[in-house]
């Protein structure tokens, strides 16, 4: 028998929540590659925020629509090449969409140097670490003594800024959803201390836990927790922004107050980026990360599923903030 | 007779618009300085957006209150010192509020050198000129060639960011209210294009004033001018957020949509900025204003109204954009 190709399609845009009736899996045939182009077979799919932004509308790619394959990020190794860049037994990083196999040109996939764990690739050595380092480096800029706030600080983003920005000298508070990963994060994840957002007054919880104020906040969610942040951050303060995951399940997403009020009468820096930018000092970062990781100062968390089929309900798990730390679905 | 000091004294602090109300004059003593002090008598007092966001609560400053003098910035001259660093006939810019005569510590004034035109000193040489000056280049960071918008753009800081973004090789388009002001910006202003926000749908007028999109945005005016340029900003395109002026004279600001989700997929950059930040700055940003007015490049607009009393109206006036380049009262 032929083996075939799960693939998980869009079956309906989402208007609101995102549900696993918005997906379906079908079976087709492995595709075939051209001259120039790799066949791929996913290992790892990554699973994050930005999928459900995708199917919102433009971002910094065009929308997605229904009868596509979802979109998303994997490691795959190469199964078949026919460009000379690339050879069967190649790990690469990819946008393969949710399937078995994929056919991508050569040129669009990424060959990455195998490590221990593989899965390490995805987390704290793909998007998710260099996200959380590009941003608070390069967009924070904090400094030692200064305090940092992280939102989705549980995630596969946020728990790396926490521990960088521990290593980098400065006190930590981390915000998050409900009392128990309020505790892991003080407990497990190195954060200072830990607000709940979904406890109400987050601006309060904020004020008690910053009294100084807020010098960084590296915002992956938007919304309310950014507009409280705005209202406690210091004068000069700095926010990098990542992303905006508070916003992306809705389907009437708003701006916060203060904007551009409290940017002006505080004096703050707002810098919004993409992990791509800074891809020309992607070098110097690994070398960082892996040094961290090697010398224990940096602890790493996964979230591994099993099996392609579970990627719809991996991604609203994810969107209602069951992950800690990167979620990924290991394929094969 | 003795002479006395008119005062215009806050009666009670506006809800929503600014009304005459919401002012009175009353007659008091003129003050008499203390060791350390100066007797000041005002020249020209400065009319500025942001006196009306003082009065919404506490801004940089503390909040005004009713029953308080009003707050303002003025051109003074020393009548009387108690301070070895002044001298009666001495030109100072100080916060004196709205009154005939005010006493200052003389380390809460900042003395400045006679110009021709003395006015000069409240335009494009003081407050307005510099915030122009620093706001632009320092925040926005234009580049020859690159499309730079302006809200409030007749006004006093926008009439002249407007103009040094044009020196430095700049498109300009700015956005102003109505037909009328928008023909003047292109005709007297030197604006390239003009947009009129009281025409609606600024989102389509701006993308047909910037097909290519926004590289850089002064932010006068916050809300629905600030949402629409968002949308229409280039990929790392910087905003100097410098005023709210839309949300100053409102019961009710809200924020923008896009906040912060298309900062992060465009990668773009805003600061927020008060003009004191640069001073250390002063000496080159004025010298190169003067340059500039000398040798004609620059062209300055003053608005200039007679009379103490008018005080009230010129606000509420400025605030209904009534002003074409730097309003300011003539005390006497």
């Amino acid at each position: 028998m032929e083996p075939s190709n799960r693939q998980i399609v869009i079956e309906q845009l989402p208007q609101g929540k995102l549900a696993a009736e918005h997906f379906r899996l079908r079976e087709t045939a492995v595709p075939v590659p051209a001259p120039g182009e790799v066949l791929l077979r996913n290992r790892y799919v990554s699973l994050d925020a930005a999928n459900r932004a995708w199917m919102q509308g433009a971002t910094y790619r065009a929308a997605l629509n229904a009868g596509q394959v979802m979109a998303g990020g994997a490691l795959a190794e190469v199964v078949q090449s026919r460009a000379a860049t690339l050879a069967p037994g190649d790990l690469v990083f990819a946008d393969t969409g949710w399937q078995d196999y994929a056919v991508l040109p050569a040129a669009r996939v990424m060959k990455v140097a195998p490590v221990e764990p593989l899965t390490h690739l995805i987390s704290v050595y793909g998007v998710a670490g260099l996200t959380a380092y590009f941003g608070l480096l390069e967009c924070g800029k904090p400094q030692p003594g200064e305090t940092v706030v992280v939102s989705a600080a549980a995630g596969a983003v946020g728990e790396i800024v926490g521990q960088i920005a521990k290593i980098k000298g400065c006190r930590t508070v981390g915000v998050t959803g409900g009392a128990a990963k309020c505790k892991l994060l003080t407990s497990e994840l190195g954060y200072d201390a830990a607000v709940d957002y979904k406890a109400g007054d987050t601006m309060r919880a904020l004020r008690d836990a910053c009294p100084d104020g807020i010098d960084v906040y590296f915002d992956n969610v938007g919304g309310d927790v950014l507009e409280a942040c705005l209202f406690n951050m210091k004068v000069h303060g700095r926010i990098a922004c990542c992303g905006a995951i508070s916003q992306y399940d809705s389907a009437a997403p708003h701006g916060p107050r203060g904007v551009p009020g409290l940017i002006v009468t505080k004096r703050l820096m707002l810098r919004g980026f993409l992990v791509s930018d800074f891809y020309p000092q992607r070098d110097k970062a690994l070398a960082d990360l892996q040094g961290w990781v090697k010398s224990g100062q940096l602890r790493v968390h996964e979230d591994i599923i099993e099996g392609l089929e579970n990627l719809p309900r991996a991604l609203i798990g994810l969107l209602a903030g069951q992950n800690i730390g990167k979620r990924m679905v290991k394929v094969v």
